[in-house]
């Protein structure tokens, strides 16, 4: 049986702000991305995310992020890449300390927001996600876009590495993301993003912008949780994967 | 022979802001009190600081306070208590993390500030740092002030404690600071200082703020280097302790 | 005919996050306690807040808080009267010039959540408070709980003061607000909070927690919109009222 | 009699940490650009150095910046251009609201660091701090790079606008300043320094980074105070401009 792993961001609320309903989301997807506080998320939300996801065998991530609360980490910073790479361990190791009282282990790394796009091209940030994940625990997976400067120099360095996918996103004949700016960037009929799930899990091609085939071997997918509107779709996509005899499994080990 | 140990609080500047000298400091003391991001502290901080602590074969603390960066861990803040082991948690598993690629380990933990004077009375955040602690590793000392909620509760906890006294800070007759808004609770005079800690490593009395006789025997004595002075002080007191045959070492293991 | 002011706290969302329906609330009350970056709040959401109070007539008040974005400024901070004072005119001068951009000003001052509270009693904190409002402009309104510290010193100090009721506590017979942590100390029932409503605006008693007759008479009454069900009940409130004819009218002159 | 205007940063503290000698500094400069606590500064600060300033007749700047505490400001960031404009309001209004309690005005803004660097060429982020002077109060004089972006669009906007020279900085053959990357960028001689200094002020060519003339004609040349060193290269500044017959005083009203 093909199997697939579906990866969402969890845990983005601060204090008495909270962002997507993550238990809802935790009953969705195989790995969780959980937010480290430093674009989002604060101690108590991590060990509640990591308890929860430790209980039901969901993998954790550590999403590791600019430090840049008001933005989201969304913004890209030129963050020299000593700096960056401590603030990755920092944040790495608290994840890792939290997730360990809860039962669990940290399993692999996803740069957020505007680093993950940063280092798609960035080499020196890019060296530095590396350098701080290889140095914490040479074991952990490094998830990415594929085809970025981060997963080439995490091979080079004998990482682990996980390709990953997006479920409501639109891909060139080259296979990188349609910017948002374009036209049809973001899909959004449920049945449409379960049937290109269910076709790159499955080693099948899917349409590219122009409607030609292409074929994506993602390790993971990812799906979107922060409206009710995005559970409600990643909801459906699991029922599709599992109708079409998609198993679900995290693409790393947990606990 | 005695021995005694030297603690300090290290790592407390913030990016382009700086605290001290910590590369002077750490030529005196034997335990390093390393800010973990929370009052002070920065991830490039915390592991310059690691990584020169275990070089030299000084102990590392972690030196965990309440959320506050713009009063410097001072102010009490009235946290709950759930919210702040795991702040608690959070701070030690960041350091750890980092502590452990500079070759060394966190051996120990002193609450600093508003969060180490509240926990002299209040019943409930002492608890939360001892729970935060016990949980994380039961093998980490908690350094204290002698006779505090704190130091209470982690006894009952089974944790091992160390009792802190106060280089430069006079004492009333039952073995509490004097409150520094007081007249003579700071101390100046490097010799007075030197005199002092001497007999507090060799068991004998020191004055009272009423001077009579008072015996403390701490496992840790705190010196102070946020400014020039303060380094002068702690110098001339690591001389006159090895003068007076008080050997310096680490209370807790090291490496 | 009897005339009441509602207010309500609105702009406490920060970048990425939201915090309740600031345009629904916003057709609801008549003043419009707005964030300041301290608790919650950033300049985009306080430029939108003012620009859409101003364009319908809801006065806009400075909503001071400590300075505690993890904490949404609830937690008590013993920071020192100086800072405080400080912060506060900090507050209160970035809403007046963003307010005054948008067409609008700045008419009162209500200090929030964990500020609120401690100055009720809290002598220097609560002189800080109003040295800020009344050095930054005595014609503002400090807004506080009845019986008060703040609102005595305001009004030794010549500055108009507003007594806020709160639309769904129970009070006291001394008129205090019963404690959250007793039972019955808020009100859930929309029809229950109007009928008490409309008796403190037209000057007739409410039932106290006891059940005997307490009359409050507030110039505002404060209602939550942090939830769905909170802007249902501020909605139902505001038909409640109009429905026995109390008009309702900012306490404060407007743009 | 020639005059020249003297600049430099100040009020880069925050909390407990410091960062220069403010007072040392306000006795040489005749512009103090105030950090308005987004990369530095806080309320208290940003007071002191008002009332410092207002009283020996010191022109008060708003030193705006990118939020960013822990990179004090120095790092790119992508913030969108409506977020940064309201941001940049936020930064003045707060200033201007502390500096009209200690009977100043600010005057004029210098946008700081990473910002200053960005908007040389960066017409989004250069509009929108343009945008958010202009708005608060179109009689602001905007400081910047000679040639840049940023005093284009001011100027297209009827901004009253100030070009920055920098004491201590190499310069290309076409006026702009060598990357502090290449040999010789930065200057540390005093006497060079004044003498360059009292050219930019009296219209006389100095030499480029190639030894060939060049004539710049500041409003406001910039002085550093980040450390002991610089200060006296200021003071000694200070001296070689009067001992030339240059007078200083603000190129802005001040009060």
């Amino acid at each position: 049986m093909r199997t697939v792993d579906l990866n969402s961001d969890l845990g983005e609320g601060l204090g008495s702000w909270g962002m997507g309903d993550d238990d809802a989301l935790l009953d969705i997807v195989t790995s969780a991305n959980v937010a480290c506080g430093y674009h989002a998320g604060d101690p108590s939300i991590m060990r509640r995310v990591s308890e929860h996801a430790t209980r039901i065998g969901v993998a954790i991530g550590a999403h590791v992020a600019y430090r840049d609360l008001a933005g989201f980490g969304r913004r890209f910073i030129d963050v020299d890449a000593a700096t960056l790479r401590d603030e990755v361990t920092y944040q790495i190791a608290a994840l890792a300390g939290i997730a360990r009282l809860a039962g669990g282990t940290v399993s692999y790394v996803k740069p957020h927001g505007g680093l993950y796009n940063a280092i798609v091209t960035h080499e020196s940030q890019a060296a530095a996600v590396v350098a701080a994940v290889k140095d914490f625990d040479p074991g952990l997976t490094l998830m990415g876009l594929p085809g970025s400067a981060v997963l080439r120099l995490a091979q080079e360095a004998g990482l682990p590495v996980a390709h990953e996918a997006f479920a409501d996103r639109a891909y060139t004949p080259e296979g990188h993301l349609v910017s948002r700016k374009e036209p049809g960037a973001v899909l959004h009929d449920p049945e449409e993003i379960g049937r290109r799930c269910i076709a790159m899990a499955t080693g099948e091609p899917i349409q590219d912008i122009n409607g030609d085939p292409l074929t994506l071997q993602p390790d993971s997918i990812c799906v979107h949780g922060d409206t009710p509107g995005a559970v409600a779709i990643a909801r459906s996509l699991r029922s599709a994967l599992e109708g079409a005899g998609v198993g679900l499994s995290p693409f790393t080990r947990v606990g």
